[in-house]
């Protein structure tokens, strides 16, 4: 089988390698399954680059997520057969076109499209999370969000357009307004120094009740600005490397929760209930097309040292995909 | 009876005068009482100056809270008498030495001393729901407060040790560390860049589940980097007038919370229930005086200009007090 590991910390596309080794039979308990699909996450090149929280224990193979196929079941594994596709739920090490784990680093995949199924457990879960967890929102609520072209930002937008939740949308340029609006966008902003009117002006001065921001620094600041009295804001990364002033008058004065977001804790944290019902409410409407992902483009393990150069470029469109098996 | 009133918005020793009213009768429903303490408030110096959230219809008479005896009730008020102690809740315009106001403007007070009573609707309560409202405190819980030595934290301090909850007391000078010990602070701590090493080895290393902040700038992002896992901090002021700049990394990676106290919003939105169980709460222990208030100095009406001047001076000993009918 095949693996892509790093051996030290770096540029992804230096310090990642391939890697031949002999296929692993599943030992009791444990499941062999074939790799179909893969996403490259800005998380996974940060903490191969030795910028992310934590360090890896070297050497490491990236991923976190992935669809694939059951290839062999070790003994006393009766709800697993091969053949039958599975999601790959937190085993890590996802980077590969093979892999052999305990049976429960595995989930039954609902019939659907195997690349947008890959991709479940990353972006949906946090969008889901970011609209499920932070207030109680109601039809006809507004909320507010940066970097609303990003995957979790239009994600987040297809899953309020669902319930009906209405969002101000805020991006670095035009020409992204009408993608997000054909997902169901209500209002998208430019982001700039008088966002805070302009949203108020495009809701026609609606309450804006929860934010979530992935890009800290001035559009942080900004965002807190249009926030109505006893509002949140979440933020979930520091896209910009810049740490935003906090403006404490208008924290107090319009009570403002400030509040972080951060996936990895979650699934250390989430109890089993908390993970059904996260996934339970998701793999329909990714199993059924009614959320979606863009896709960028598709590399095999061979060429990984692309596939990670084009998952860091800027004027990507959607996210990058490993397909190890695809011809 | 003696009035201070301003009549346009500036340095509170120059804009605030003393006027002679003839005493007003009350009407049906009214009580008229003497004012016999009432403290100044950085508060009412902001607003004075015109410095604070919103601004007064001019001209205005300063002053939120005191004690009072009853001189005079109006028909129909049968819950109050002549001779009778209250407290003045929420009326305004307490800088006098008389008041004619709704029966509803005041409280029966209890046995105790009228100038530690005349201060327990702002300070008092502060503390009280800064340690009530934010995180369920159990018992051995560690706390940590910037501006320990503000009639607040010197609260917080007395409110806490009452419950067991033990407090980080941060301070500019090594000098008002024995005062804070002997009202019962666990750690005190000066101020610095190395603060959250020091506090970690003051509390060996416990867990700090909440933090109060009333300096922003510097202090607060101090603060927010002694907290630990899930803590939150709570800002109630701003007095270096320096916003902080907040680390969202730490905020994303330690799940830190960041809430904002403002005492006028929760007068406009607490329920009767809501306050009767705070006051219900804080009045035995300021009648009883199992917390206190430490008071600088006390002045009459007509001296108000050398009042405001000392109460806005940094070097004073705690509170100032309006004392009109002192002799």
């Amino acid at each position: 089988m095949k693996i892509i590991e790093f051996s030290e910390l770096g540029d992804p596309a230096k310090v990642l390698k391939l890697k031949e080794q002999p296929s692993q039979p599943p030992a009791a308990g444990e499941v062999r399954v074939k790799i179909v699909a893969t996403p490259i996450h800005p998380a996974n090149l940060l903490q191969i680059a030795g910028q992310y929280a934590g360090s890896p224990d070297l050497p490491s193979v990236p991923g976190g997520e992935g669809f694939a196929e059951v290839l062999e079941v070790g003994e006393g594994v009766t709800h697993l057969a091969p053949g039958q596709n599975v999601l790959l739920a937190g085993a890590g090490g996802s980077w590969r076109d093979e892999m052999t784990a305990p049976a429960s680093a595995f989930i039954p995949a609902p019939a659907g499209d195997p690349e947008q199924l890959s991709m479940i457990a990353v972006n949906p879960l946090t969008a889901h999370l970011l609209l499920s967890r932070f207030k109680d929102l109601k039809e006809g609520d507004w909320i507010i969000q940066s970097a609303a072209n990003s995957a979790v930002g239009e994600l987040v937008v297809q899953l309020a357009a669902r319930r009906g939740i209405r969002t101000v949308n805020v991006v670095r340029r035009e020409n992204l307004i009408p993608a997000l609006k054909s997902l169901g966008a209500d209002v998208v902003l430019t982001d700039g120094p008088d966002l805070a009117e302009r949203a108020r002006a495009a809701t026609g001065g609606a309450a804006i009740l929860l934010g979530f921001d992935s890009v800290a620094g001035e559009t942080f600041e900004r965002l807190v600005g249009t926030l109505a009295y006893g509002a949140t804001i979440v933020s979930y990364g520091v896209l910009s490397g810049q740490m935003p002033q906090l403006n404490l008058a208008t924290v107090i004065a319009n009570d403002i929760n400030v509040r972080g977001f951060w996936l990895a804790k979650w699934y250390e944290t989430a109890s089993p209930d908390d993970r059904q019902a996260a996934f339970g409410t998701l793999m329909p409407l990714v199993a059924g097309g009614q959320i979606k992902t863009r896709i960028d483009s598709r590399f095999p393990l061979e060429e990984i040292a692309d596939a990670v150069t084009r998952a860091a470029q800027g004027g990507r469109d959607g996210k990058v995909l490993l397909t190890p098996h695809a011809s």
